[in-house]
């Protein structure tokens, strides 16, 4: 049994590696740092804690390597939108309407992040991973904003960071307040059907927010954004 | 010793129930309900535990109490904005900045909110003052929309729910989220020109979502909106 075990580590070790992160994710997500049980992560991925020790290092630097993931994985995803071949404000538009579903998809990612903050983001500061993740990101919105300028369908003087935290701002909330907003409001915010409406009005009011007001009457999708966008998904 | 306490307890009940709705507000938004301690709240009340019982009732009433009071204070404080007084997109640029100084200066709205998400809102749910106090807050907004579309200065089909949940999402997300956020795009979002410059962009981007395409060109502030901004408080 023992030997069969070992057999299986050493054959595969990026597998038992990937089980491991998989693992520690949802029980960090779930646990927060402080709750979280190694033995649990270990038992879960089908490793013994030594193991486990030996592979990724102690609790923190397998929370940080949790962590590091979620914000590799999103950033990747986005990547493959291939913004940059998009009409500047489709790309916006596009970039909205993924990290949207990006956050209805992976509820962990929420979870992660707000545990962090709560952690004063103590362990995320010792990262340089995820720094230097997040330097060609604000270039990548940038460029958009740049090219929406010089072909006249943006507005200027829009700051990238500024403007990627109010499109993740208009999708978390939704969804991290969610249950006392549908309360005070008296409305299921998460039904199908609103989800939807909610869909629609943020990209109606990130699309008016942004095109110049030389190019065509704010609050209109053209044609291209109409396509991109997914709404019935 | 006995005796005194009893008469400064009946001499002014209403400032004893003050006192331990405050320690209460203060003992939940620290350690949510699981963590909540009665009898600390008690303490710093002045009050002993069975007083407490029998003013407010158990731990659970005691919560629910909070959690309005809550909503009652920002709902209050939007009411002294006199918003039906103000040109409508002077009116809604007014929410949003009223918005953000509170979330600032109330720290412990926003824990208790975050909480009560965890919960799923299975306390609130319980709550008909809460419902009560929400329609006529969404009214207000609705009749702001309602005059901007008839004197031209605002975009028509905005739902006044959709749009009070992405003011408050603006505001909410870079508060809550900031440590992540300082940390990803290597800034301190949190120092004093880092927060005049969140909310101007906030500004910024509300009004040029919500302005009518004819009328002053989208993100430009007219004299009367600047007047009632207090960048520099």
């Amino acid at each position: 049994m023992k030997t069969a075990r070992k057999t299986s580590w050493q054959r595969d070790p990026e597998g038992m590696r990937k089980r491991i992160l998989e693992a520690a994710t949802a029980e960090f997500a779930n646990h927060g740092f402080g709750g979280a049980r190694i033995d649990r992560i270990a038992k879960i991925a089908g490793a013994n804690k030594r193991m486990l020790y030996y592979h990724v290092g102690n609790k923190e630097k397998l929370y940080l390597e949790v962590l590091e993931g979620t914000y590799v994985a999103i950033r990747a995803a986005e990547k493959h939108l291939n913004l940059e071949t998009l009409a500047p404000i489709d790309a916006l538009a596009r970039l909205l309407e993924f990290t949207w579903h990006y956050y209805l998809e992976h509820p962990e990612f929420l979870s992660l992040l707000s545990i962090e903050n709560m952690h004063r983001a103590k362990f995320l500061k010792k990262s340089r991973k995820v720094k230097l993740l997040h330097s060609p990101f604000v270039q990548l919105i940038d460029d958009i904003l740049r090219r929406g300028v010089a072909d006249g369908s943006l507005r200027e003087g829009i700051d990238p960071v500024q403007l990627y935290i109010s499109i993740a701002s208009l999708c978390w909330f939704y969804l991290s307040n969610n249950r006392t907003l549908s309360t005070i409001f008296e409305r299921d915010l998460l039904d199908t059907k609103a989800k939807n409406v909610r869909l629609a009005h943020m990209i109606d009011m990130l699309t008016a927010a942004l095109r110049a007001p030389a190019d065509a009457p704010s609050g209109q999708l053209d044609a291209t954004t109409k396509r991109h966008l997914e709404f019935n998904r």
